[in-house]
């Protein structure tokens, strides 16, 4: 469960309701018709600018903004390092049974191909397409979603309009010119807020993870490409390191200096 | 026929009709002169910013978005381990009977540069030259379609300005002023409906299908490549599986485990 | 003449006056002033934009989207393939004297290097400059034309404050409230209709434009250098097909199989 | 104390609130519920669109826009000219002992690998690693502060339309509705005054301040490269000064026509 | 003196200054309170957006845009190949002497790394890091002025805003609503007028000036490179040629085939 879109959409309608309520009631925002035209419209589009395929994803996609993603890069260098340290001492075979213990696919099929003693720039080549896809879906996701985030205020825009038109026709009773705008604007209000509390702040999310997801894509690579070359654990870390924000790095020195004796040793180098 | 455009422009209709029927009657929305300046602008605007040959393309570029287009790159994978399997087998010279059977125009010529003995960058070449294009030309289409959902709002609003200033000018009859607005939002609510359920969504559609498009066809210059260095088909299938989704390839691997057996021994290492 | 420049103008001119016409009459809708303020000030604000140099070109870049440009790259094509056979049966050398036939300066420039027996790279090199620099003046000149459409509806904005200001504060007399709104409201018009008519259209003219030219350079590029290497006209062709679109290679086709053997035997490679 | 940002955001409060001042009171502008809604909503989209730790960092990003950050690159260069003259004189393992003097940590590491040894080539990957990551971490923060500017003016407009439909379905005192329409606008004035004096203008510090810190340590890597090829001190000066601004460059060139003898030899050579 | 600067501010206030004369007096378009938050308020974020040594040099950037910039790259060329004919004839090393007659400092440098013998592939970084950095200054002083044309409208908004909600507040009196709303909106028009007259305008004139610098800079390195390689003069001309635009390119051509006579060689190739 990912706690801050959860928290985000409460806070969010809380803050909208209670600011209705101080001064009116949330009955006034409730029109069917309004969420008929604004929600069927953009799904609508939506519906047009897509295939198939991927509009079957859209749940999928949608889901994801709400469970938990935990990409520890700290861990993942521990596990790397480790790797690169049975590689060391019992040769790159002894990957293969090492192997069996994580599930991990990504790192799995990376070991595999260095198993099999497949070229480097191959295996180099192989899983950055793997990478590009991974980030192409998302991005196929995202856009998505951002298109929902513009159709969203277009069709709020349009109800609006709807309304205005048919009010404007009947003028003769000057008593439902104030009602009768009030109807009208309630399309645009549903328009915006579901493209600045729904749509955009859930493409964003998306955009965030996918990033985190690249990034440890990446640093696997890094990893695996190093532990093929036979390159020194203590290099590796420095070079994977750099794949980790400051402020988390400090935290994970303070382990390190207590756990890896092969950091120690680097300590004053730092 | 590409059902989700049909279904998303009908949804959209139906929506919109229906939130209108709620409060008034269709009629009211149905202005020929509105109609007249909104897509006559349009279409003038988008006449004057492309050349001929361009604008005889413009209805094609619509039909397509109607038309089925199926991208089944499982089933171009197989195609590529078949032809690789009978190359490995029987030579590369053996692939010009095989290609016989296909009427794929693309992996046709690529096979057929194989089979002429051309030089593995050239191959590369003339067939990425040939993507390139695809691709610019679609991107030629999906920028008309994008000018004429830029055009359509700004018309819209051109109509709204004249029904309004012609109002403005003769506010003797005061009873008038309502539906003179009325009808001076018409156009605006045109512009804004052609471009949010017509032009965007289409442009969006097309981008999605050339997108798929060029993904297939990069997929088939990396098994053609592949094909031509005598690549074991089991690394052939590794690297294309990598341009397919997650999701799709977990139900390609079902399939796999029972139909293909070389990669059964590939199984334990995914 | 470019038709389509002027038909475009012309359509949308006819349909702004028709739906004017339909409601009221034409001379409501013009007031000098207000054409003083729009163009006036977007003038001012290009001049300042740009320097002397490049304000002088602006004639000719308007100028050229109303004239006639042909890019047949299909009799591009067969010209190279002509010089290609030439260079074959006679050697590089006998290209000096078919180059006095043709009147086309990029293509001279680059057989004339061929025959001087410059470098390839050196060619390339000088070329593609040539090209880059054709590309970077026209992007200058359509970034002139995209400023003017941006300043246009600001300067409507502007026009239209001065009248709301001096309008509102003489309230006085509230019979003129209406027509001054709709003084007020001309500027806003002229400058929409000169941004969405006028130079948005042409600015996306000359981009089109642009890109076909830098094509046909590319092309020609590609040509010269095939050329030079002694490449096989068959191959020449393949290559330069790739630049045209499908739709007008098929014609390409069947005109080419009466008139050109080499392809005939390509026939069933495509 | 970055003062730039301290008095910016005191001019600009004290503008906007002597401009109030001289037409009415500020408490006009205070109102408990337009702040709720106005920030409350910014707060709650931002929580859903970026993962906790990001959001933990929320606080730390803003802070640096009030922190001093003076990147002195005329003294960094001094810095690296003596490093490279002891390099010179003593060999590259004589820097182990004046790097103790520097609290510099990206220049520590950059020497500790020289000292050690390590290939230029690696020195190069990890070190720019390290700036891509400071980079994107950066931009990480800006892209946070770019949504709360995006965030807070469309709660504004949420917050005027449910004051604007609430007055609007209550119209039968015509005496509330000039106060009902101004508490509506406050929102919006909230919203735009966020985004315009302290979102936008605080996400554009931190990026200048994020492009001086990159330069910064590219200066670095450019100057430890050199140090390691062993490269004369005059040529490595004049590679790094090309970093800084011409007119920073002439003030720094007074002072070391006297202090630097080595530039003097090279004086009318620039 | 840049006159177009000067030409186009005065064209544009005029044009600004008539249109509010033909219906009203300029007096009822100052009002100093209005000055006061639109230019306060867009200094204040601009001051908090950048770091103070930019802010320093906010008055040279302005300063630029009204001072004449000529870049004769035709002169510029002679200037080279006069350099290349006396590399040709007398030795690099003769370069030194020729130097002395030019207060070109960016040439000067490139020469005299040249003399000194410095390797190609490093004069081309040193002067490539050169360009970049001029380049990367003048970006800045543009991002300024971009910045300050998206406040000024920001800050009108946000005057119109209070005096709006001033006014409603206080709508006893209906015959200050005219009146009151006149004074509102003066703010937007200010932040408007500053935008599209002054901030946008200037910025694009420091852009044009920004790039035709820097292709003079690029010329210069391509020439100086080539002067290095000891090319004939004939080619390197024919390179840098490239650099102008087709219609100088002409009348230069026109001033060549008198002076120059290794060109009229080379008539009839181009």
């Amino acid at each position: 469960m990912d706690l801050t879109t959860i928290i985000g959409l409460i806070t969010g309608a809380v803050c909208i309701s209670i600011s209705i309520l101080m001064a009116g009631s949330l009955a006034a925002f409730w029109d069917l018709a309004s969420v008929f035209i604004v929600l069927g419209g953009t799904i609508a589009s939506t519906i047009i600018s897509y295939h198939g395929k991927m509009l079957k994803n859209l749940k999928t996609i949608f889901s994801k903004a709400f469970k938990k993603a935990d990409f520890d890069l700290n861990q993942d260098i521990e596990m790397i390092i480790s790797i690169a340290n049975v590689a060391r001492r019992e040769g790159l075979l002894a990957l293969e049974d090492t192997m069996a213990g994580t599930d991990n696919p990504f790192l799995k099929k990376g070991i595999m191909l260095i198993v099999d003693g497949t070229d480097a720039e191959l295996i180099k080549n192989i899983l950055e397409t793997e990478v590009y896809f991974i980030q192409s879906r998302h991005s196929e996701g995202q856009s998505m979603i951002n298109s929902m985030a513009a159709y969203a205020p277009a069709y709020g825009m349009i109800g609006t309009l709807i309304g205005l038109i048919l009010m404007l026709r009947n003028l003769d009773d000057s008593d439902s010119l104030g009602p009768g705008m009030a109807t009208a604007l309630i399309t645009t209000f549903y328009g915006v807020v579901l493209a600045n509390l729904v749509f955009t702040p859930i493409s964003k999310k998306l955009k965030a993870r996918s990033e985190r997801e690249v990034l440890q894509k990446e640093m696997y690579i890094e990893g695996l490409l190093s532990i093929q070359e036979g390159e020194n654990p203590r290099i590796i870390r420095d070079k994977l390191n750099a794949f980790i924000a400051k402020r988390e790095l400090n935290m994970e020195k303070a382990k390190d200096t207590k756990a890896n004796p092969e950091v120690k040793a680097l300590g004053n180098e730092r």
